[in-house]
């Protein structure tokens, strides 16, 4: 049997997409342990407020800034930093900054 | 009940940590679904090419260059580039450039 090529990935400037219409989401990776998305915000864009009952959700900025609320908490993150919205806790992004947000996404155990 | 402090990591320069006698781990992340870490490494520091049977591993370089290891390749991997071992893939890192290496690496499950 052949083995499956490698997965490679690019989260650089070329991987990103962006939509005047609203937050876009570009897969990186997806198993039944985990998903990687980047999400791409233009100024003034976001994710809304959610939870997940059963998985873990980490944001990693990785350009731009941008409020992040995460339980009862807003905290602004730039690039370099990171937050963990755990089982239950309700998390979404907002891009009030002026320029485009980028953010690595991990979830774990991904939506069934 | 005081809510939890939301749980926010660096993980730009001011996080990072080296050790000429060999690569670090900074913890970022953990929980029972996966943990997040940023490995370290010197020019010339390696991590020792392993398997796990229930795991996925990402490996995402954040900082210099090297050459990572998944099942049969050997992939050169930079900046903004990452690549994922399935479950039982063997995977390693070798900085075999003359520069720093930073990889944040997300296992799902985490070691038991």
């Amino acid at each position: 049997m052949t083995p499956a090529p490698t997965k490679v990935v690019r989260w650089d400037a070329t991987a990103r997409r962006f939509d005047p219409a609203k937050m876009q989401k570009v897969g990186l990776f997806e198993t039944p342990r985990f998903f990687l998305d980047l999400y791409c915000l233009e100024a003034g864009q976001q994710q809304k407020a959610h939870a997940h009952a059963e998985s873990d959700k980490v944001y990693l900025v990785v350009e731009g800034e941008g409020a992040f609320r995460v339980g009862e908490e807003t905290v602004r993150l730039g690039v370099g930093e990171g937050v963990l919205a755990a089982p239950g806790e309700v998390h979404g992004i907002e891009n009030d900054s002026g320029e485009r947000l980028v953010v690595l996404t991990f979830m774990s155990p991904p939506p069934s």
